[in-house]
């Protein structure tokens, strides 16, 4: 059962030639013939390598990787010298890595298969509009007052409340559920089990110390190209949008709260936290674990390394924060070069 | 599809009449005449207002917004003196917050309508007991010796479990599961994909350094008025109950390990975790990503702020945490003032 | 509805006289006939014990609980001596705790009861093989080309992707879902709301800032005996295979990122996050809340407390961690127990 053979060796097979035409590439060693009789059937690092894998080579400190790889044929640079024999057939491209990302599409696209049609039992409300290509897995469930575009893939156990909005081409996987007045743009993926559009976490709280809550009367707004991670939550605004600009990729774990913004090509880590009415801006580069207070405003460009908890504004933005409370991450290093001496330094200092 | 229009605007409606007349509020404002003649379709933020939409102010620091807003009318409090004309309507009321959070109950009330009855296809098992206004979901699914109380709402894809109890008027979003006999008060809110009473994280480890599960025989019990939120997670108690008290509000992905007990009007905020057997006060406040050790006690009124770490017990309660492992925050604020200094103080002290 | 009884009591009843058999116990208090004629109904911990109830004591620091419970009957370790008179009932027996986790077997195994057939509605795919004593619930979904053993069961709301593999006595419990090409062993248990198999978060930046997905091929392998917590989302490699060794047990609401590899019985606490193509030993611990950073690899047996964020390699292992960066734990001790007194010692050298 745990042998390395993956399911999908047979599904896919490309002859060398093909690979070499496709991609404008050169032979680099051993005999044209030879290549035009081999064909590759998996796709493989060169750490992972074995009969019948292509792989591909482009940092100069995979090399040693290189030339221990069981890989049978490796894409490599254009300017690519082989400075020793090596078994596996080399083809250069101009550009390695790109050329191997093109048939990974293809093996995903293939192993994914086209998902269309209406499975059985299923849930449709009243005065739904879905446009072509629609797939609708059996248990999901579409409330009223639906807008659904062109190729819109709704995987199995997939929940959508009433009035949401889903742009073309976007995929729900199994399990994930929007609520009421969420808009989804094109293009977007919302992985397993992600929960867009539930009510915030806000309430008053009363002299009994018993609080109440602040009704939701919000949504969520994805625009287009977003990709929310698995088990990932995003609040429904108290009043407006929480909303998540252009391009913006979230992982899984991640907590966006009630009013949340983020700008465009953002990237979010996994369990991430941010707290209410908190402002993020552009390009900006959360890690893992980062805690970001509320009603608080960074700037385009930040980075965050991981585990940092940002507790002000950092407007200006283009800064590496980490710590918490968060500053500048090459003062952090400093400091905490010296925190990791702090019981040396002070015995030292205590015996003079 | 991004337009600032919410899908909502038309199907509330108010004359600023009536409003004025509801909450016995005085016109500051323009003539009576002009005020009976005008509507409000919406409920807005100073910040986004805009024409239709009915704003509210209370607190002093909004005063900017409150004269740039383009809100066509405002709440304001019985004391509010107008120092320089203004395009919208003001109505002066008792406590313009309370009247604001009122009609955003009637609209959040109207958009998420009143579900009820059996949608199909939905599973329930044998020796169910339910109150009046059941609404069950399609694709719920429901055990056997379960009791259900009056008003009770199961939304698409929530699991129950055999012998689980639900209190009147609480409601159980989509996904959310219940496991084998939790008990769930009245009025409690499960939001979605949030899961109750799954089996404890406890193993004997054996010298083969092999795990064995420690069998989950107890319960998870929520008091009323209990909220949890979006994909958090409660465990069962190995033996004996899992306890959250009236009135606790638990936001998203938080993690509560097996026989922790929580008081009662306890808020917890997103991303926390709490590990096995701890007990947690009441009216305690915990900030997101905070992490709690197990076996240790925490007493009333405790505040973490976020990302604090704790790792023993704090009994006598009513102190402010921060840092791991964490101490009092006031204290934590001047360590770390200085710990930001130590990179520019070590070198002075090198240079001496 | 929250008073103490559980709803279990009733369903299972040992007379005394059968556990002292079933132990080869030796009854250390009262008279023989006395303890043939009672019966327990429930187990309980010495301190929440009550009428009816059997507990257990091994451990010398709960004494106290021990002469103070209201359990009916206690399990005692062979060499155990009394000091004074005590109501319960006590049966010395050569290992109380593993006795007592036996009997909790035997609850939990009748409370959850056996599973098996298939309920309505529930959708199986094609060229689908199962094993005998399989239960699949309602609102299950399993894909094409899986393949089932034996005495597996899978609870409602299930998602099983294409070419999955599930191993003899595997449990999934409500809502777990398995992507494309998942691998699980014998004996693993996979919590509710579990993800196992979505595609990692891997992109490349163009130069506009925008992301493209970096396709994933791979999967993801579970050994035998491995245990994955509620809501805990693993994804699939980029290429190859994200691999958990047997026995390993992993909490609530962790995140394991594409790529990663964990060895065998490691431990893995709620709400850790290890980022993609991290390589962690055999015999881990990892504490609740703990970050580790991409491709770095952690030997066997490291210890890491909660809440560290380990960003480089401890290819040794046997080392225990906290701090972030993460350090020795004993050093990060002594630099934190300074750290402490920072405000107090800078002010001191400001002074003198």
């Amino acid at each position: 059962m745990f042998d390395n053979q993956n399911s999908y060796h047979h599904t896919m097979k490309w002859s060398l030639q093909t690979i070499l035409q496709r991609f404008q590439g050169t032979l680099l060693n051993g005999s044209y013939e030879t290549m035009c009789a081999q064909y590759v059937d998996h796709l493989c690092t060169l750490e992972e390598g074995n009969v019948g894998g292509l792989s591909f080579f482009y940092q100069p400190k995979y090399l040693k990787q290189l030339y221990q790889t069981k890989a049978s044929a490796i894409l490599v640079p254009k300017n690519f010298t082989l400075i020793q024999p090596i078994e596996p057939i080399l083809i250069s491209v101009a550009h390695p890595y790109n050329c191997f990302i093109s048939l990974m599409e293809e093996v995903s696209h293939q192993r994914r298969g086209v998902r269309s049609g209406v499975e059985s039992p299923s849930y449709i409300g009243q005065e739904v509009s879905v446009g072509v290509n629609l797939y609708r897995g059996a248990f999901s469930y579409i409330g009223n007052h639906v807008v659904i575009g062109d190729n819109v893939k709704i995987y199995p156990h997939v929940y959508v409340g009433n009035h949401v909005t889903i742009g073309d081409n976007s995929i729900l996987y199994s399990g994930s559920k929007l609520g009421d007045h969420t808009v989804i743009g094109q293009r977007c993926v919302i992985h397993a089990g992600a929960i867009i559009g539930s009510q915030g976490f806000g309430f008053i709280t009363h002299q009994d110390h018993s609080y109440q809550r602040i009704p939701s009367i919000g949504s969520v707004v994805l625009e287009n190209d977003v990709e929310i991670g698995t088990n990932t939550t995003i609040d429904a605004a108290t009043i407006g949008k929480t909303h998540i600009g252009t391009g913006t990729k979230i992982d899984n774990l991640v907590h966006i709260a009630h009013n949340v913004e983020i700008g465009k090509h953002t990237g979010i880590a996994a369990q991430v936290g941010i707290a209410g009415s908190t402002k993020v801006g552009s390009y900006c580069r959360l890690g893992g674990q980062v805690g970001i207070a509320g009603h608080i405003q960074l700037g385009d460009g930040l980075t965050a390394l991981g585990k940092a908890g940002i507790t002000r504004s950092f407007k200006e933005g283009y800064v590496t924060l980490s710590g918490t409370p968060a500053f500048e991450n090459r003062k952090f290093l400093a400091c905490y070069a010296w925190f990791k001496k702090l019981g040396q330094e002070m015995k030292k200092k205590k015996e003079t």
